[in-house]
């Protein structure tokens, strides 16, 4: 039996929502994830405001195996998302001891002051461990399925790279992708006919456009190589009798 | 008073959450209703899933001004808009007559098959009002304050383009941007302080991180030109002190 694991991201940030920054998370996480077997089902992009990151974070948790956040763990004033996450689970958000002695040591020897700004990153929901920042110093953390992680994305990637390994992962998604020179108006009405015939696969089409011509990705997924391979034969095969009448 | 008109955006498409494709439209959007004074609140990317395309929508539009979509509106048995839109408020989804018109003519000029697939494109739910569609023809879609687009990104601009004449604008929020050589650790403490001082302001700090070092772009945000500058000059004097002490 193939095993289904999920996942849903929490994108924090007023900065993606105004355009200021575009996101470059969601894609790495995504690939990342289908590679190792997660599917991810869903993902939100909220503003710096607790009330929404919390009401967001409970929603996906519920629902998901993981949650993965982005965003909102420095040290000013509009980096909310500790608190929130806290709020969510409805426990204390402090300064973790383990998380202090880290931020402290590191500022120790590059003879900075700890300023009360950068205690502020070690503060987190009671409970919650650590996601080493191999990068920054300052943690990420886990709480229940909730992986909290920095928004600039090399840190987001380095922190995930420590967190996949610590995942459940799933019977893998296979995919095998068709190159169709026709449009989906051709290949629409025989491409729902495959996708009827092999249930145990999901058929996606990708319509490209470009140079006043439309083509099409023909993408089939299964958990099943053998239903893959059935359906992927299908799929060529229509595309080449398109070819060959058209 | 400024006029506060909010937006969220609705992306659909398993190729998104898989990876495959890099979402391109939600930044684009950001960009453009940030231009024209609208505040993009939330953004949902969900799976070509009828139930969940639905009860995204629905919970998008009863709380923001606008909601905007992009994805599945294309022929294949995945392109699932439509359907999940109508069902979101409750009308029957079918041929409009307009729709099968304009794509008749185009296909019969071209002498291509209007085929039951390119039929589709012309389905949408019971009352909707056409988005013209200059680059393929087949046109989205608006119902209450819903508003369908393509995925293709080269298709959703030009559809945006076409809506944005057509909505209520907000009062702008404007914004300064700081460029400031220390990293967060050492500005979030005076940066916190001028944010609780410039209430009708808002001051986001964006690390970045590169060769090692840590340096950030500190950005105010006011619907008010004076105090926006209020708090830009505290800003800038509390960078330009730290200069000088450090």
């Amino acid at each position: 039996m193939s095993e289904i694991v999920t996942a849903a991201m929490m994108v924090i940030g007023d900065e993606i929502l105004s355009g200021r920054t575009k996101d470059r998370n969601i894609g790495h996480l995504a690939d990342i994830l289908t590679a190792v077997g997660i599917d991810l089902k869903e993902v939100r992009i909220v503003p710096d405001e607790e009330d929404e990151i919390a009401a967001a974070v409970n929603a996906l948790r519920s629902r998901y195996t993981y949650v993965f956040t982005s965003g909102g763990i420095g040290p000013t004033h509009d980096d909310i998302t500790a608190d929130s996450i806290a709020k969510a689970f409805g426990v204390p958000c402090e300064h973790d001891a383990a998380a202090l002695a880290l931020l402290g040591a590191h500022y120790a020897k590059r003879a900075m002051e700890f300023t009360d700004a950068r205690k502020r990153m070690a503060r987190m929901p009671r409970g919650a461990v650590h996601i080493d920042n191999p990068v920054s110093v300052a943690p990420g953390f886990v709480i229940g399925n909730v992986h909290v992680m920095a928004g600039v994305p090399s840190i987001f990637q380095a922190m995930l790279d420590n967190v996949i390994p610590t995942l459940r992962t799933g019977t893998k998604l296979l995919s095998a992708t068709v190159q169709c020179p026709h449009g989906e108006g051709v290949i629409g009405g025989p491409l729902g006919d495959i996708q009827k015939a092999n249930p145990e696969t999901i058929i996606g089409s990708y319509p490209k456009y470009g140079d006043g011509k439309f083509w099409t990705e023909l993408v089939v997924r299964s958990r099943s190589p053998e239903a893959l391979e059935v359906a992927r034969s299908a799929v060529e095969a229509m595309v080449a009798g398109l070819s060959k009448s058209g």
